[in-house]
């Protein structure tokens, strides 16, 4: 149980965050600030924060833990602005789709008083930004890595794993750049590819045409391109090198499909497509999938 | 109001079709030939037919419509092997993802007796197949397309026109060329990458540590993966020509995307992403794409 959550970034993923844990009894107040005005008052509005903070030192002043919620950019300013307020005593998370980044932004941030971060990333979110779509569910069932700092107190990271995992999560440990191998493989590239997907159509002339007659298999391949462009934006550059990497990777299985088709080889398509199909068959979702339409 | 509907092929679509017809009590009869006995004897019990044929022919036999839902490479030689029963007044459709194979295989066993065939293609479907999966509302919503032949009867447009739209779907009528063209680029396509990414993790040593952590986001990017592999290793070759077309305009938007991160352009980044991001918030799916999980 937590006295005072200091919410720094009142959007989809830090209000989800609060009202989460609100709704979980695990803490008494929120103070929150965002950088838009607008932003904190609907937050208050939705009852998601209780008091609204002038600044993020103000929303960290006297929170037992502090959640940063902003663009992982921001990761390093947000921290060095509240510095001067973090205890050994006071519990820090991010929820950043990139771990080198932010654990280098940390050092660099807060220094020995890094030994209160852990940083954390729960792989959920939703297309929409926003406060307005801050849903107290969203990170059930959700995968959560943190990815401690060399100095990161264990009396952190444990207190860091209780509480996400008594938000129904599935909590794992792991160091930030394997993490960050990992999602370039199974988040960052697929993105990339979605947007990559929609540029390919929309420079065709015939581009409305197409999408007109898109159906639920292209819905749902394509619905991660309605993501936020300055949060990938800062995603993809951020975890570039082994993004790059995938993309090596995937451009040699695209190629193999390619070959297939151009010799006509039947069986050999068939094989690959099989494979495919297979792997994707055994993968295990939280929430599992459901069998849409296609 | 139709008499008699002969199924041929009783599996996903065609058991869907059956039961949609029923529903809509626009058919007082289902005769229906499967392939594999297993099918045929669950389609029975289900009550997706009402008598089992032993042969596609008998199943055709005495119909005033039947549909084909088979796979596109069997087009061919199932029309061959109803031929002899084609009445003028027969309608005749198919559910073929391809249509320009399937007009081409329609002349080569019809003959003169094309008047009667409408080729359909309905754009939807599950990623599980057969008959146990069959659902009456699966066309409900759906956008459904008929490429006329050259010789297809006015009359027979207008029958089966009217039938899909009595089942809730959006029809579209174009020619064949027209229709592989489009749905190379906004279905083939993204089938293609969706294997392409399964194969792409699949290569690497940590496959089972990356596919453990996917998300939300790589369940609906890969959900097509999961697709039966001889459907659509004969799509994919069937409409090749279009397919490859398509991977050319999709290589180029993504080395467009590999350009900006390779130089850091943070500024092009956003741009590209942005337009992306736009263009498929404006996609309208039928249904409606929900604000799930990201």
């Amino acid at each position: 149980m937590f006295e005072q959550l200091g919410l720094i970034g009142c959007g989809l993923m830090g209000g989800s965050f609060a009202l989460a844990l609100k709704k979980a009894g695990l803490v008494k107040r929120v103070v929150g600030y965002s950088k838009s005005p607008t932003t904190t008052a609907r937050a208050l509005q939705m009852g998601v924060i209780d008091v609204e903070a002038p600044s993020a030192l103000l929303a960290a002043a006297g929170a037992d833990i502090v959640l940063l919620a902003v663009p992982v950019g921001a990761t390093e300013a947000t921290l060095k602005s509240i510095k001067h307020l973090v205890t050994p005593e006071m519990l820090i998370m991010d929820v950043g789709s990139t771990k080198t980044d932010v654990v280098q932004a940390a050092r660099d941030a807060l220094g020995s008083r890094i030994c209160s971060f852990v940083p954390a990333h729960p792989n959920t979110g939703k297309e929409v930004a926003g406060v307005a779509h801050a849903d107290e569910h969203l990170y059930r069932g959700a995968k959560v890595i943190l990815t401690p700092t060399e100095r990161t107190l264990t009396s952190h990271l444990h207190k860091a794993e209780a509480l996400w995992k008594a938000l129904g999560c599935d909590v794992r440990i792991m160091s930030p750049e394997t993490h960050d191998a990992a999602f370039a493989a199974i988040s960052h590239l697929p993105h990339m590819l979605a947007f990559a997907m929609m540029q390919s159509v929309m420079r065709q002339d015939q581009a409305d045409a197409f999408l007109a007659l898109a159906g639920p298999g292209f819905r749902d391949f394509t619905r991660i391109a309605a993501s936020e462009p300055k949060m990938w934006r800062d995603i993809l550059l951020a975890n570039k090198t082994e993004v790059l990497a995938q993309t090596q990777h995937f451009k040699q299985a695209m190629q193999a499909f390619e070959q297939v088709l151009l010799t006509d080889d039947a069986q050999a398509l068939e094989d690959m497509i099989t494979l495919a199909s297979a792997a994707r068959t055994q993968c295990r979702f939280n929430p599992p999938t459901t069998a849409s339409a296609a």
